[in-house]
């Protein structure tokens, strides 16, 4: 069969949640080896769900390996290029919502174990830790503004060429930074499709006990790293980062 | 002497098993300089113990470092070449053995002062957080599929040839990532001479208060792995990664 | 728009405090989620925060990415050139300035729900474990001088030119160790704009329950660093590092 | 002046102390910052100094960078060149002398502060979990042995030429692994200097509140590295590695 960039950011996707929300799960529900292993654990697992991801997305097909359409729209706008949006962004939701499928079946017997609506939730979609509609758009424009200057810092022609294997490392420790300096008020989606497809794997899936998908929320981390990734495609390409 | 593949894979997984299940005793035992430090100290302990190990395993002369039969299976199956499994996965064996012996006695003083029999075989071999067997079957195959997919990006043809030194830290960092999002559930063995030697070790070895050593777990541990290793290589196979 | 050293020193200085005092926010403050997460979170976002403000002022322009008048101060008197001084000192203390703004705004909810008027002054300016201006002073500059011996090591001609995307990396670590062995005393700020940028910042926004800005202290986190930074350019240049 | 290996043996080993038993202070003094911050600070702590030494000691001439007699015994076994002997080992004696000085200056105001002496000496030198001679010699041995096999797989010619930048970091990774998972017996000395230099400085210095210095565990962490170090050496020779 064939790679392709499609079928890279979509299996990179799906790698990506897997690891990203498994770390959650791994956190937050009951009866876990990491139950309540804190913050450490929560950006450690992030961190190098992106590195591990990146690596996959490569493999299957997708040389930019992006996994976020904030990061899509970043450097469509910053190189004026605008035909991955329409490829990337299907395969990237496509992917999340399956990465958050396998999370559901890698922890099955631990949904029934934890008792709180809100802790199986924050396994699929991220929610605030103070509800502002303002500040909760901010936090998530502004952590992506970093996301996207932290990208085009590594991968600036001002340093030359990564060594290679490096590149994907130095992209997961951006992502621990942010999760650990930024991450503290909504919980760094920094990616619409971190969030949303997700929260639709949460709505439809049979889960013991669950609650709300909490849609009234779900708007922020789709509308904030679009925000932020954009904005940080023009600086990319004002300053030819 | 003469280092070959034999004694690299043999060496190497000894190395791992000493430093894997070496940080599970300091973290489990009772007394100890790490007691109940937590699970980034455990998945920190293993990634780490990955990384050395292929160092060590490279340098007594296997080239590969698999240190896991899901690996050598994986791969044998990627390529269509199964003269590795006759010589690796025993090699393996006798290394993972030999590791648990080294972690008994390195931790001596230790086992007789930490009372629970439990604690004393999660020194040895894993065991599932919530006992449910198709789950934890596969919770450990979808957890080695991840490892043999990650591997698979790590070494893709289309990253190009990794700087020196990087790939077996990456190594690690995968199996770092793997224990922090998906190892909640079973413990990630994802490698059955990881489960496998260690539980003969608890088996013969005379450890003060030792209890059962839960053979009726222990071929999940064996038949979870195979099975993602060997559909990892089905995919690497297909998709030429 | 032009790239320039004088942008990437001040940009470089804004992303170094904007996640530098972004994650003593995250741990200090009520209600985030990495609530007294401690030392670990800290200093790996204080390190990675030097990282990736080093990306990014490589990126706008600045070749050196100093961050810090400490380290510009060393350099100088390294290389007895001293016009480095007038152009990215400025340059940093604007960033640093702009840099804890943004920390006061991604954390916005968060100001009013956290009472003690010591922990808000600790997301903007350093503080001593135990307050004695000679052990104080003493610290800041030993500390400094580590970072500057380990920079000047990092870089040394003796070890050949770093695989590219190293450097930063490995500059970070050397912050993080700092943090980890040297910081628990008055908090490390190892480099006076990091600590005077935001202490006017502090003493300028309206933060709701805010205390004093402490200034009767904050000439120590200056003065150390510039005595530590100086001292070590001192050996620079005498061992011709 | 002129660098040589023996000034990058003594600073180099300075600073590995300064750094390392730094962090030891950090998290066993009272009133910290990093009070009672647990394993992995102090793991992740002792990794990055012996990060950061090698990058001084280097710079400063030494282009092994031992620091450490464990690993000078080593490498003169593998070789049988046994002229470093008389050089390296004096000046990492003379540095771990040194460096333990600059942790008790960077901590000045915390000695009083701390009621324990066993506590301060712990910030000089190690002590055994549990007391047992036997147990304790295997210990530092088998940690030492796995230091050196480590080492010798990160240079093994199998490899080929680490990338530049990226040796000193996998050997701070190595030792991070060995204290991770084989340090919670007897804290990891591994190395005759690292206990013995501190241990003759918390004898002379003036430390409020002291107790015993511990003689009579001190030939552990001497003569336990030593084997380890001269049995890896043989190894090392023996199979070429």
């Amino acid at each position: 069969m064939q790679t392709s960039p499609f079928l890279g950011e979509l299996i990179g996707t799906t790698v990506l949640l897997l690891l990203g929300n498994g770390v959650v799960a791994n956190v937050v529900l009951k009866q876990t080896k990491g139950e309540a292993a804190g913050w450490m654990v929560i950006t450690t697992g992030w961190a190098f769900a992106v590195t591990i991801a990146v690596f996959v997305a490569k493999a299957f097909g997708s040389v930019d390996a992006h996994l976020n359409p904030a990061v899509t729209v970043a450097f469509a706008v910053a190189t004026n290029e605008y035909n991955t949006i329409a490829t990337y962004i299907p395969a990237q939701l496509i992917g999340s919502f399956l990465g958050a499928v396998l999370v559901w079946l890698q922890y099955a017997p631990h949904w029934a174990a934890t008792p709180g609506p809100g802790d199986k939730l924050a396994c699929f979609a991220t929610g605030p830790a103070i509800r502002n509609t303002g500040a909760n758009l901010l936090s998530e424009s502004l952590a992506t503004l970093v996301l996207i200057l932290g990208l085009a810092g590594i991968s600036s022609k001002n340093l030359g060429t990564l060594a290679i294997g490096v590149g994907p490392y130095l992209v997961g420790v951006l992502v621990w930074s942010i999760g650990l300096s930024l991450g503290g008020t909504t919980g760094y989606a920094i990616n619409p499709v971190r969030d949303l497809g997700p929260r639709i794997a949460h709505a439809i899936l049979p889960i013991p006990g669950k609650g709300s998908s909490d849609w009234s929320y779900g708007w922020i981390p789709i509308v904030g790293p679009l925000i932020g990734g954009a904005l940080g495609g023009v600086l990319i390409r004002w300053f030819a980062l």
